[in-house]
């Protein structure tokens, strides 16, 4: 099995996570996205969305973050990072859709040189920009996970694939200087993850293609 | 079972159609987004998000699209939105988060508003921005669609989640002005879909609180 991530891509984060969290091995292959490797042709015939995380497993090639999520859950079924339970199942994808719908998108990569290069929006705009959609979003985070008892994870005592996908959310937006301790409970959440092996295994400074500052 | 809807809300939309194949009769409850009215707390109670669509089930009450979807799926399996086959339904699941993470949330209401009251930008930008992406993201569907056999669907011979959403978006920017026909598969389902009752159904022109002419 081979992934295709960039160290800082918050997508590809989701990913290294659940390979983590599932013990599965795999060959790690560095896309540079700062230097538009996702944009040569031999890449884009991967994934024509021109994007990381890809994942290759045998003769499938598969882009999307959430897809892939779901893929490694029916083929590595151990720890089930979808609980069973179908009410359980639906707060989790509600919160997941949150950050990968609401927040994400209007935040990645793409989006941020179209305002630069196209709108020509100032550094700061784009960085009000930036932390509107992160505190529009984790406000609605908050009262999701209000409506829990609190635990350790999103939903109780083990990661789901809200934290896979809460864990990069933040970690993007504390580097990109949105206050995190403005929301307990995302805050308490991110902090227990990130002391845990498989979160720490697949944290962006660990990845071979991390600058060894970053 | 309720669904809180506004009639031209493609996510509302993806639901609608969702329910109507699969023959779930529920009340329709409409939220005026036009109107703000997704802004009262009555309503922010529900969903926090402050959007539609909302399924109410019972004691259950769920935003997000694509975690409505999932959860019909479960609790009507039939017919069957998501492919049993591992890889299939990780293509479908590809092709619907395409739509539902690069193309939609860049173009919907609380962005465009965003680009306009705050960024300033005018109604001529705010149109380039939303040809921008659909035609970004619809180049991506036509290639991810062209791997597969022709099929009256955009997986085979019944429809999934990836007409569910597929439709909905191409109603929208249809409406938005894009030229659809530049995108012949595309094209091709969607007046596929859109000539089967429970499309017909679903649609925006025939909800409750259409305008007599949209």
């Amino acid at each position: 099995m081979q992934l295709f991530s960039f160290f800082s891509s918050s997508t590809a984060f989701r990913v290294r996570i659940a390979l983590a969290l599932k013990g599965v091995s795999y060959e790690y292959r560095a896309v540079n996205l700062r230097a538009g490797e996702q944009h040569q042709q031999a890449f884009l015939d991967r994934n024509p969305s021109g994007g990381v995380p890809v994942l290759v497993d045998g003769d499938v090639s598969l882009g999307q973050s959430l897809a892939i999520l779901d893929y490694l859950d029916s083929r590595y079924p151990e720890p089930r990072l979808t609980p069973a339970d179908p009410i359980l199942r639906a707060r989790v994808l509600e919160l997941v859709n949150v950050i990968a719908c609401d927040i994400h998108p209007v935040n990645n990569l793409r989006v941020q040189l179209y305002l630069k290069n196209i709108l020509g929006v100032t550094e700061e705009q784009k960085n009000i920009w930036y932390r509107h959609w992160v505190e529009q979003g984790f406000d609605i985070v908050e009262c999701l996970l209000a409506r829990q008892d609190d635990a350790p994870y999103c939903f109780g005592n083990q990661p789901t694939l809200a934290d896979c996908c809460l864990v990069p959310q933040v970690w993007s937006a504390a580097r990109a200087g949105c206050d995190i301790a403005a929301y307990p409970r995302i805050d308490r959440i991110y902090r227990h993850c990130m002391a845990q092996p498989a979160f720490i295994q697949a944290a962006p400074e660990q990845q071979a293609d991390a600058p060894q500052q970053t």
